[in-house]
Protein backbone atom coordinates (compact mmCIF):
# COMPACT_ATOMS: atom_id res chain seq x y z
CA UNK A 1 0.00 0.00 0.00
CA UNK A 2 1.03 3.85 -0.69
CA UNK A 3 0.18 6.33 1.72
CA UNK A 4 0.18 9.89 0.89
CA UNK A 5 0.39 11.75 3.36
CA UNK A 6 2.26 14.79 5.27
CA UNK A 7 4.09 14.24 8.34
CA UNK A 8 2.87 16.97 10.37
CA UNK A 9 -0.71 16.13 9.59
CA UNK A 10 -2.77 14.41 12.85
CA UNK A 11 -5.43 12.90 9.86
CA UNK A 12 -1.70 11.43 8.11
CA UNK A 13 -0.57 10.49 10.98
CA UNK A 14 -3.92 8.25 12.11
CA UNK A 15 -3.34 5.86 9.67
CA UNK A 16 0.26 5.73 10.12
CA UNK A 17 -0.70 4.63 13.60
CA UNK A 18 -3.27 1.97 12.38
CA UNK A 19 -0.72 0.69 9.52
CA UNK A 20 2.01 0.03 11.82
CA UNK A 21 -0.27 -1.29 14.82
CA UNK A 22 -2.01 -4.04 12.61
CA UNK A 23 2.11 -4.78 11.01
CA UNK A 24 0.81 -3.75 7.21
CA UNK A 25 4.08 -2.38 5.49
CA UNK A 26 3.39 0.61 3.02
CA UNK A 27 5.11 3.27 1.06
CA UNK A 28 5.02 6.66 2.20
CA UNK A 29 4.64 9.37 -0.32
CA UNK A 30 5.06 12.92 1.35
CA UNK A 31 2.88 15.24 -0.22
CA UNK A 32 3.66 19.01 0.90
CA UNK A 33 0.13 20.86 1.79
CA UNK A 34 2.60 24.03 2.03
CA UNK A 35 3.65 24.32 -1.17
CA UNK A 36 0.58 23.17 -3.08
CA UNK A 37 1.43 19.45 -3.39
CA UNK A 38 -2.36 18.85 -2.86
CA UNK A 39 -3.92 20.71 -5.53
CA UNK A 40 -2.05 19.66 -8.76
CA UNK A 41 -3.82 17.90 -11.37
CA UNK A 42 -1.83 14.95 -10.15
CA UNK A 43 -2.72 14.91 -6.93
CA UNK A 44 -6.44 15.95 -7.86
CA UNK A 45 -6.61 12.55 -10.27
CA UNK A 46 -6.25 10.47 -6.61
CA UNK A 47 -8.68 12.60 -4.48
CA UNK A 48 -10.77 15.68 -6.09
CA UNK A 49 -11.32 17.55 -2.82
CA UNK A 50 -7.48 17.82 -2.82
CA UNK A 51 -6.64 16.91 0.49
CA UNK A 52 -4.06 14.57 2.69
CA UNK A 53 -3.62 11.79 3.57
CA UNK A 54 -4.95 9.35 0.08
CA UNK A 55 -4.43 5.36 0.90
CA UNK A 56 -3.49 3.88 -2.27
CA UNK A 57 -4.96 0.11 -1.59
CA UNK A 58 -3.96 -1.22 -4.95
CA UNK A 59 -2.10 0.33 -7.98
CA UNK A 60 -4.81 3.08 -9.04
CA UNK A 61 -7.16 2.84 -6.09
CA UNK A 62 -7.03 5.55 -4.12
CA UNK A 63 -9.04 6.18 -1.09
CA UNK A 64 -9.41 9.89 0.74
CA UNK A 65 -10.98 10.86 4.11
CA UNK A 66 -8.54 10.05 7.22
CA UNK A 67 -11.65 8.49 9.25
CA UNK A 68 -12.46 6.10 6.31
CA UNK A 69 -9.25 5.34 5.81
CA UNK A 70 -9.45 4.33 9.39
CA UNK A 71 -12.72 1.99 9.15
CA UNK A 72 -11.61 0.20 5.84
CA UNK A 73 -8.48 -0.96 7.68
CA UNK A 74 -9.94 -1.81 10.95
CA UNK A 75 -12.70 -3.82 9.51
CA UNK A 76 -12.23 -7.40 10.68
CA UNK A 77 -9.31 -6.59 13.50
CA UNK A 78 -9.77 -5.68 16.97
CA UNK A 79 -9.44 -2.00 16.30
CA UNK A 80 -13.17 -2.36 15.51
CA UNK A 81 -15.81 -3.54 17.36
CA UNK A 82 -18.09 -6.60 15.51
CA UNK A 83 -21.25 -5.32 17.61
CA UNK A 84 -23.28 -3.14 15.14
CA UNK A 85 -24.09 -0.33 17.76
CA UNK A 86 -20.61 -0.22 18.73
CA UNK A 87 -19.42 0.21 15.65
CA UNK A 88 -22.01 2.88 14.97
CA UNK A 89 -20.42 5.21 18.06
CA UNK A 90 -17.09 4.75 17.12
CA UNK A 91 -18.47 6.30 14.20
CA UNK A 92 -20.32 8.97 15.92
CA UNK A 93 -16.88 9.69 17.59
CA UNK A 94 -15.48 9.74 14.37
CA UNK A 95 -17.83 12.12 12.95
CA UNK A 96 -18.19 14.05 16.42
CA UNK A 97 -13.71 14.38 15.50
CA UNK A 98 -14.53 15.82 11.78
CA UNK A 99 -17.06 18.26 12.70
CA UNK A 100 -16.42 19.31 15.83
CA UNK A 101 -13.25 18.61 16.99
CA UNK A 102 -10.76 19.12 13.65
CA UNK A 103 -12.19 22.14 12.36
CA UNK A 104 -11.50 23.48 15.53
CA UNK A 105 -8.26 21.88 17.17
CA UNK A 106 -6.65 21.25 14.57
CA UNK A 107 -7.18 24.08 12.63
CA UNK A 108 -6.23 26.59 15.38
CA UNK A 109 -2.42 24.33 15.86
CA UNK A 110 -2.01 24.50 11.82
CA UNK A 111 -2.54 28.34 11.48
CA UNK A 112 -0.38 28.86 14.57
CA UNK A 113 2.26 26.75 13.64
CA UNK A 114 2.35 27.61 9.27
CA UNK A 115 0.26 30.63 8.69
CA UNK A 116 0.51 34.67 9.35
CA UNK A 117 -2.52 35.45 11.75
CA UNK A 118 -3.72 38.84 11.20
CA UNK A 119 -6.70 40.71 12.91
CA UNK A 120 -9.17 39.19 10.83
CA UNK A 121 -7.98 35.71 11.34
CA UNK A 122 -7.66 36.45 14.67
CA UNK A 123 -11.70 36.70 15.69
CA UNK A 124 -12.17 33.55 13.71
CA UNK A 125 -9.15 32.01 15.45
CA UNK A 126 -10.71 33.13 18.71
CA UNK A 127 -14.17 31.60 17.60
CA UNK A 128 -12.60 28.35 16.90
CA UNK A 129 -10.79 28.25 20.31
CA UNK A 130 -14.27 28.47 22.18
CA UNK A 131 -15.14 25.67 19.88
CA UNK A 132 -12.02 23.70 20.18
CA UNK A 133 -12.28 23.95 23.70
CA UNK A 134 -16.29 22.71 23.95
CA UNK A 135 -15.18 19.52 21.81
CA UNK A 136 -12.12 18.85 24.81
CA UNK A 137 -15.20 19.57 27.33
CA UNK A 138 -17.76 16.97 25.42
CA UNK A 139 -14.13 14.31 25.79
CA UNK A 140 -13.38 15.05 29.39
CA UNK A 141 -17.44 14.41 30.51
CA UNK A 142 -17.73 11.31 28.49
CA UNK A 143 -14.12 9.74 29.69
CA UNK A 144 -14.93 10.62 33.33
CA UNK A 145 -16.69 7.10 33.50
CA UNK A 146 -14.65 5.26 31.06
CA UNK A 147 -11.26 3.90 29.61
CA UNK A 148 -11.35 4.21 25.84
CA UNK A 149 -14.34 5.55 23.82
CA UNK A 150 -16.15 2.54 22.71
CA UNK A 151 -16.48 -0.46 24.43
CA UNK A 152 -13.56 -0.43 27.08
CA UNK A 153 -11.08 -1.00 24.52
CA UNK A 154 -8.83 0.71 22.25
CA UNK A 155 -10.06 1.05 19.05
CA UNK A 156 -10.14 3.56 15.94
CA UNK A 157 -12.42 6.22 17.68
CA UNK A 158 -9.17 6.79 19.77
CA UNK A 159 -7.11 6.65 16.99
CA UNK A 160 -8.70 8.94 15.33
CA UNK A 161 -9.40 11.38 18.59
CA UNK A 162 -6.04 11.37 19.55
CA UNK A 163 -4.20 12.70 17.02
CA UNK A 164 -4.69 15.96 17.11
CA UNK A 165 -6.10 16.51 20.68
CA UNK A 166 -1.93 15.28 22.06
CA UNK A 167 -0.46 17.93 20.02
CA UNK A 168 -3.82 20.73 21.08
CA UNK A 169 -1.12 22.48 23.21
CA UNK A 170 0.58 23.07 20.29
CA UNK A 171 -2.55 25.64 19.07
CA UNK A 172 -2.45 27.21 22.36
CA UNK A 173 -4.86 24.67 24.17
CA UNK A 174 -4.09 23.71 27.76
CA UNK A 175 -5.16 20.51 28.14
CA UNK A 176 -3.90 20.63 32.29
CA UNK A 177 -7.26 21.38 32.68
CA UNK A 178 -8.50 17.95 31.32
CA UNK A 179 -7.68 15.07 33.60
CA UNK A 180 -9.54 12.40 32.14
CA UNK A 181 -8.54 13.49 28.43
CA UNK A 182 -4.75 13.24 29.98
CA UNK A 183 -4.93 9.63 31.56
CA UNK A 184 -6.57 8.68 28.05
CA UNK A 185 -3.55 9.97 26.51
CA UNK A 186 -1.47 7.99 28.38
CA UNK A 187 -3.54 5.20 27.39
CA UNK A 188 -3.02 5.29 24.27
CA UNK A 189 0.28 5.96 24.05
CA UNK A 190 0.70 2.74 25.79
CA UNK A 191 -0.79 1.16 23.45
CA UNK A 192 1.71 -1.79 21.21
CA UNK A 193 3.35 -0.73 18.81
CA UNK A 194 2.41 2.97 19.06
CA UNK A 195 4.59 5.82 17.09
CA UNK A 196 4.83 9.48 17.31
CA UNK A 197 2.92 11.91 14.74
CA UNK A 198 5.95 12.44 12.74
CA UNK A 199 6.88 8.96 12.66
CA UNK A 200 6.43 6.88 9.30
CA UNK B 1 -37.66 4.04 17.64
CA UNK B 2 -37.69 8.24 18.61
CA UNK B 3 -35.74 10.44 16.70
CA UNK B 4 -34.51 13.59 18.54
CA UNK B 5 -34.98 16.45 15.58
CA UNK B 6 -35.79 20.25 14.49
CA UNK B 7 -37.81 19.91 11.29
CA UNK B 8 -35.71 22.67 9.36
CA UNK B 9 -32.41 20.53 9.76
CA UNK B 10 -30.98 18.77 6.54
CA UNK B 11 -28.90 16.39 9.21
CA UNK B 12 -32.39 15.21 10.64
CA UNK B 13 -34.05 14.72 7.55
CA UNK B 14 -31.39 12.27 6.35
CA UNK B 15 -32.18 9.91 9.27
CA UNK B 16 -36.01 10.80 8.96
CA UNK B 17 -35.80 10.25 4.81
CA UNK B 18 -33.98 6.80 5.39
CA UNK B 19 -36.25 5.56 8.43
CA UNK B 20 -39.25 6.16 5.50
CA UNK B 21 -37.57 4.62 2.68
CA UNK B 22 -36.74 1.45 5.16
CA UNK B 23 -40.40 1.69 6.10
CA UNK B 24 -39.54 1.79 9.73
CA UNK B 25 -41.91 3.55 12.17
CA UNK B 26 -40.59 6.46 14.38
CA UNK B 27 -41.74 8.96 16.88
CA UNK B 28 -40.66 12.01 16.32
CA UNK B 29 -39.88 14.13 19.37
CA UNK B 30 -39.55 17.76 18.19
CA UNK B 31 -36.25 19.80 19.44
CA UNK B 32 -36.10 23.85 19.17
CA UNK B 33 -32.29 24.15 18.45
CA UNK B 34 -33.45 28.22 18.10
CA UNK B 35 -34.65 28.21 22.01
CA UNK B 36 -31.55 26.27 22.88
CA UNK B 37 -33.48 23.13 23.61
CA UNK B 38 -30.42 21.17 22.54
CA UNK B 39 -28.57 22.20 25.21
CA UNK B 40 -31.12 21.77 28.40
CA UNK B 41 -29.52 19.19 31.13
CA UNK B 42 -32.24 16.84 29.74
CA UNK B 43 -31.17 16.54 26.00
CA UNK B 44 -27.06 17.06 27.27
CA UNK B 45 -27.86 13.41 28.67
CA UNK B 46 -28.69 12.04 25.23
CA UNK B 47 -26.10 14.38 23.66
CA UNK B 48 -23.40 15.28 25.19
CA UNK B 49 -22.16 17.37 22.67
CA UNK B 50 -25.59 19.46 22.47
CA UNK B 51 -27.16 18.42 19.11
CA UNK B 52 -29.75 17.27 16.81
CA UNK B 53 -30.73 14.41 15.51
CA UNK B 54 -30.27 12.02 17.97
CA UNK B 55 -32.02 8.43 17.29
CA UNK B 56 -33.20 6.96 20.77
CA UNK B 57 -32.74 2.85 19.41
CA UNK B 58 -34.59 1.80 22.24
CA UNK B 59 -35.17 3.10 25.96
CA UNK B 60 -32.63 5.05 27.05
CA UNK B 61 -30.08 4.15 24.02
CA UNK B 62 -29.03 7.14 22.22
CA UNK B 63 -27.54 7.42 18.74
CA UNK B 64 -25.93 10.77 18.00
CA UNK B 65 -24.44 11.80 14.70
CA UNK B 66 -26.26 11.95 11.53
CA UNK B 67 -24.05 9.73 9.65
CA UNK B 68 -23.55 7.17 12.28
CA UNK B 69 -27.16 6.87 12.75
CA UNK B 70 -27.65 6.18 8.79
CA UNK B 71 -24.38 3.76 8.87
CA UNK B 72 -26.39 1.69 11.41
CA UNK B 73 -29.54 1.61 10.03
CA UNK B 74 -28.35 1.07 7.10
CA UNK B 75 -26.12 -2.18 7.38
CA UNK B 76 -27.89 -5.24 6.08
CA UNK B 77 -29.90 -3.32 3.46
CA UNK B 78 -29.47 -2.23 0.05
CA UNK B 79 -28.87 1.34 1.11
CA UNK B 80 -25.38 0.43 2.55
CA UNK B 81 -23.32 -1.99 0.13
CA UNK B 82 -21.62 -5.09 1.51
CA UNK B 83 -18.37 -5.14 -0.58
CA UNK B 84 -15.84 -3.35 2.11
CA UNK B 85 -13.94 -0.96 -0.50
CA UNK B 86 -17.56 0.51 -1.38
CA UNK B 87 -18.23 0.46 2.17
CA UNK B 88 -15.23 2.90 2.58
CA UNK B 89 -16.35 4.68 0.07
CA UNK B 90 -19.80 5.36 1.26
CA UNK B 91 -17.84 6.46 3.91
CA UNK B 92 -15.32 8.62 2.61
CA UNK B 93 -18.15 10.92 1.07
CA UNK B 94 -20.06 10.90 4.44
CA UNK B 95 -16.76 12.75 5.78
CA UNK B 96 -16.86 14.63 3.16
CA UNK B 97 -19.91 15.68 3.57
CA UNK B 98 -19.45 16.78 7.11
CA UNK B 99 -16.10 18.09 6.63
CA UNK B 100 -16.28 20.15 3.56
CA UNK B 101 -19.82 20.77 2.40
CA UNK B 102 -22.16 21.04 5.53
CA UNK B 103 -20.04 23.39 7.65
CA UNK B 104 -20.20 25.73 4.15
CA UNK B 105 -23.07 25.17 2.60
CA UNK B 106 -25.97 24.25 5.36
CA UNK B 107 -24.50 26.74 8.02
CA UNK B 108 -24.62 29.59 4.84
CA UNK B 109 -28.08 28.36 4.86
CA UNK B 110 -28.81 28.58 8.30
CA UNK B 111 -27.42 32.04 9.22
CA UNK B 112 -29.29 33.42 5.97
CA UNK B 113 -32.45 31.44 7.31
CA UNK B 114 -32.35 32.63 11.16
CA UNK B 115 -29.65 34.78 12.42
CA UNK B 116 -28.69 38.48 11.90
CA UNK B 117 -25.64 38.67 9.85
CA UNK B 118 -23.48 41.77 10.89
CA UNK B 119 -20.64 42.73 9.49
CA UNK B 120 -17.66 40.50 11.21
CA UNK B 121 -19.69 37.17 10.34
CA UNK B 122 -20.40 38.49 6.73
CA UNK B 123 -16.25 37.92 6.38
CA UNK B 124 -16.75 34.43 7.32
CA UNK B 125 -20.00 33.87 5.49
CA UNK B 126 -18.28 34.56 2.17
CA UNK B 127 -15.52 32.14 2.96
CA UNK B 128 -17.85 30.10 3.81
CA UNK B 129 -19.67 30.66 0.37
CA UNK B 130 -15.79 29.71 -1.33
CA UNK B 131 -15.46 26.60 0.22
CA UNK B 132 -19.22 25.76 -0.40
CA UNK B 133 -19.20 25.95 -3.81
CA UNK B 134 -15.64 24.27 -3.99
CA UNK B 135 -17.56 21.42 -2.42
CA UNK B 136 -20.47 21.75 -4.99
CA UNK B 137 -17.65 21.42 -7.45
CA UNK B 138 -16.07 18.38 -6.39
CA UNK B 139 -19.97 16.91 -6.52
CA UNK B 140 -20.04 17.92 -10.19
CA UNK B 141 -16.62 16.46 -11.13
CA UNK B 142 -17.19 13.22 -9.63
CA UNK B 143 -20.94 12.86 -10.87
CA UNK B 144 -20.15 13.83 -13.97
CA UNK B 145 -19.48 10.54 -14.99
CA UNK B 146 -21.67 8.51 -12.76
CA UNK B 147 -25.58 8.24 -11.98
CA UNK B 148 -24.88 7.58 -7.50
CA UNK B 149 -21.78 8.75 -5.37
CA UNK B 150 -21.37 4.90 -4.84
CA UNK B 151 -21.53 2.05 -6.79
CA UNK B 152 -24.10 3.03 -9.19
CA UNK B 153 -27.09 2.97 -6.82
CA UNK B 154 -28.60 4.94 -3.98
CA UNK B 155 -26.53 4.96 -1.03
CA UNK B 156 -26.89 6.45 2.28
CA UNK B 157 -24.05 8.52 0.34
CA UNK B 158 -26.23 10.23 -1.57
CA UNK B 159 -29.06 10.83 1.23
CA UNK B 160 -26.16 12.31 3.00
CA UNK B 161 -25.33 14.59 0.21
CA UNK B 162 -28.84 15.28 -0.71
CA UNK B 163 -29.61 16.98 2.83
CA UNK B 164 -28.13 19.81 2.00
CA UNK B 165 -27.65 20.16 -1.39
CA UNK B 166 -30.90 20.03 -2.59
CA UNK B 167 -31.82 23.45 -0.56
CA UNK B 168 -28.57 25.14 -1.52
CA UNK B 169 -30.67 27.76 -2.64
CA UNK B 170 -31.58 28.89 0.20
CA UNK B 171 -28.41 29.91 1.47
CA UNK B 172 -27.85 31.74 -1.42
CA UNK B 173 -26.10 29.10 -3.94
CA UNK B 174 -26.27 29.00 -7.52
CA UNK B 175 -26.96 25.57 -8.32
CA UNK B 176 -27.63 26.45 -12.17
CA UNK B 177 -24.40 25.75 -13.18
CA UNK B 178 -24.13 22.40 -11.67
CA UNK B 179 -25.73 20.02 -14.10
CA UNK B 180 -24.56 16.58 -13.14
CA UNK B 181 -26.11 17.80 -9.52
CA UNK B 182 -28.92 18.39 -10.68
CA UNK B 183 -29.49 15.58 -12.48
CA UNK B 184 -28.67 13.37 -10.01
CA UNK B 185 -31.01 15.65 -7.27
CA UNK B 186 -33.81 14.22 -9.95
CA UNK B 187 -32.70 11.36 -9.22
CA UNK B 188 -32.66 10.91 -5.95
CA UNK B 189 -36.16 12.70 -5.77
CA UNK B 190 -37.37 9.80 -7.84
CA UNK B 191 -36.28 7.07 -5.34
CA UNK B 192 -39.33 4.98 -4.04
CA UNK B 193 -40.99 6.66 -0.56
CA UNK B 194 -38.87 9.96 -1.13
CA UNK B 195 -40.20 12.72 1.30
CA UNK B 196 -39.79 16.46 1.60
CA UNK B 197 -37.20 17.39 3.81
CA UNK B 198 -40.15 19.31 6.00
CA UNK B 199 -42.12 16.12 6.40
CA UNK B 200 -41.67 13.89 9.69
Amino acid sequence: MRLYDYLDSGNGYKVRLLLTQLGIPFELIEVDILKGESRTKTFLDKNLNGRIPVLEIEDGVFLPESDAILFYLAEGTPFLPADRLERARVLQWMFFEQYSHEPNVATVRFWMRHTEIDAQKRIVLEQKRILGYAALEVMERHLSTRKFFVGERYTIADIALYAYTHVAGEGGFDLARFGAVNAWLERVRSQPEHIAITQA
